[in-house]
């Protein structure tokens, strides 16, 4: 009889709990014996669940139980969240979590602490909820050298982006009816400004790239500064606007990672996803292009990820399943994105715009300028060529003398 | 020093040595061992290929070198490969192949027998090519029960049913333009008939409901009598036709599994999936539907799911990677699919056409006619409510008296 504890009742425990008893008979199966959840932890009293009896507030009743094998750390954070991690590891007992801010800070850590002990921590839960992404890459893709990974990482920001596509809704109504419908908290900025999607291309370049890439080494910019003559002109020249977070290598010992807003091709199937759908796209040296699509969070889609995990702990106690990333003392690893190439879409208002398009033409070469429907004598939109991105800058600054610059947005 | 054989120096085996080679060095990382291909096995020669001194034509000498951990099957057919097979995993070696015919038709004996001598037997490559799916179906889903696959599983009928979408052309031409790029074969009987697409839903629907479904119990029809009008009667109803592989299950005991053209809705991304792309789409009862793009053959893509699977069993030698179905003796398993649920498309000539339409109607209950651009009179298209299939052809049955019935296409 293998026992399994949950901590954290919240929604994606919530849903743990619920997922696995539903299906349990044929998670039994597919494990080959007995298994069942003993223990869940949370501070809060629930006396009217039917799980009362399981109901524990004491970590070390879940520690020093040797009949625990895995445990599903569902709380979030990275306070207790850690401290209890490493603790269950140190002791041999598998941990799988869908807490993407842990994966991402202290990721490397763990997955030693798990390799050492004999027992395994896995996260497929952590990023693009119950998509599968993170075992697809450790093992379906090994044989690759990964030349990119692009994804809508965060569903909140989809969904508002798909209403000011589709429904011309400007970001403050579209942000208000995500926050009505559940899906943005009453604090948005880790959605919004996408910290969220940070620490999930964090985890995914980590797996890929055999480096723990921590968010704070990556640039980030959200989607609040979007307006919908952005949409509108991107929309124009066969764009959609997204919210992605990519990394890439740049040679043997760098890698580039950003999480920013970006025009993406409508041929790329990515310009496709949306409302609070996610999807990851993976370039291979083999394989070409890869997607994988689905919901990105929610309890129970979320739960998928995490059960799977546990089935996968259970059918293989006692043996590590190999993954691991190393750790990362140097900053430089990923390298600054301004001296990385790129083409950015730009908006400019100016009094005299139709007069500075030779001046803008003589800076970038042969550039795209891009109309919309009743623009403006004063803005001109344009997409650059390809280049270093501090030199669109350099041409940007010397442009603002004689204009403002309303908009800049990267292509993927 | 872990070494490796290739049965079959074909596209895919090819693909395979190439990818491994180019790869070898963080492939040797990630298995944590130095490993290395040893052995190529073909009856043809090849003296000038860089693997000349690594090529052989007596299957013996892998079979009896006790270095071999891992033999990957990649030539074909359930002839030779079948015997191979079986006598490699019987000595404990670990065999991974892209052969689909071998799996639809002998998938759970030869797994039963890998469990037996603690070795593996694994097959992402036989199903979507370069798409990672056998794992994440098996894995990453576990904690699901699936309630829907359904894929388009063939590029050659996907590249020729694009043609005809996009460019009109007809089907003969574009199975000519196939045929000449190298999308099809001389016989392409396989690819446009079904054959093909059916093996792979055979083993989707085998891993995920634990039976084995053999291509004989499965409904089975190409894309050749697909016509232009079809196509743009159904884009005028909001869908694109495509070759669908479907399997479902009906209650515990049963499934219904199906390869036909189908009427897909553009609102479900397996409409947008075009040209030799394929994509398999997964509905689970925690996840929700997701869905795996890519590559569904050509020689590095289906080597990188042959090449990632060499990695797993190195990785794991003498452990088994719980993967099994049982066997399934009893052909009514999978339910006759005109005892099932439709909606269909159809449409009819006949002189007096319109005159029909109140006979239609009345058979039919609440349906919907579509029209198209110069519709002959003397023909009428409709979509027909979602019901049993048999009772669907009951009226068509009647119908026919008044009327040729010159197309009918499953809507997904």
């Amino acid at each position: 009889m293998s026992k399994i504890a949950v901590i954290g009742y919240g929604v994606v425990g919530s849903g743990t709990v619920e997922l696995f008893e539903k299906n349990r008979e044929s998670i039994c199966k597919k494990v080959g014996k007995d298994c069942s959840i003993k223990y869940i932890l949370d501070l809060r009293d629930f006396p009217d669940s039917p799980y009362a009896d399981k109901m524990i507030k004491d970590f070390n009743i879940i520690l020093n139980d040797d009949e625990v094998e895995v445990v599903a750390e569902v709380v979030g954070g990275a306070t207790f969240a850690y401290d209890y991690t490493k603790q269950l590891l140190s002791k041999g007992k598998s941990v799988v979590t869908s807490n993407k801010e842990l994966v991402a800070t202290h990721g490397a850590e763990l997955l030693k602490i798990a390799r050492e002990n004999n027992c395994n921590y896995l996260f497929e839960a952590s990023v693009g909820g119950g998509i599968p992404i993170i075992r697809p890459l450790n093992k379906c893709l090994a044989g690759n050298e990964i030349e990119q990974i692009s994804g809508i990482l965060n569903g909140t920001t989809n969904f508002i982006l798909t209403k000011m596509i589709r429904e011309q809704m400007d970001f403050a109504s579209a942000l208000k009816m995500a926050q009505e419908l559940g899906y943005a908290e009453k604090d948005p900025t880790a959605d919004v400004e996408g910290h969220d999607a940070c620490r999930k291309i964090c985890i995914l370049g980590s797996l890929a790239f055999g480096k723990q890439i921590y968010p704070d080494m990556v640039h980030c910019s959200g989607i609040s500064n979007i307006t919908l003559d952005d949409v509108e002109y991107a929309e124009n020249a066969g764009y959609a606007i997204k919210l992605i977070g990519s990394v890439k290598p740049v040679d043997k010992e760098h890698v580039t990672a950003i999480v920013c807003p970006r025009l993406v091709s409508k041929s790329n199937l990515l310009a496709s996803v949306d409302d609070v759908y996610n999807a990851i796209s993976v370039t291979g040296d083999g394989v070409g292009d890869v997607l994988f699509y689905g919901q990105g969070a929610g309890k129970l889609p979320t739960a998928s990820a995490v059960v799977g995990d546990i089935i996968d702990c259970l059918k293989h106690h006692n043996r590590v399943l190999a993954m691991s990333w190393d750790d990362c003392e140097d900053k430089s690893y990923v390298v600054n994105y301004k001296k990385t190439e790129v083409s950015m879409y730009v908006r400019i208002k100016a009094d005299d715009a139709e007069e500075l398009k030779s001046a803008i033409s003589g800076m970038f070469g042969k550039l795209m300028y891009i109309e919309r429907n009743g623009r403006p004598d004063n803005e001109i939109a344009f997409i650059t060529p390809n280049m270093i991105e501090e030199d669109i800058d350099a041409n940007l600054t010397i442009l603002s003398h004689s204009c403002e610059i309303a908009s800049k947005i990267r292509l993927l």
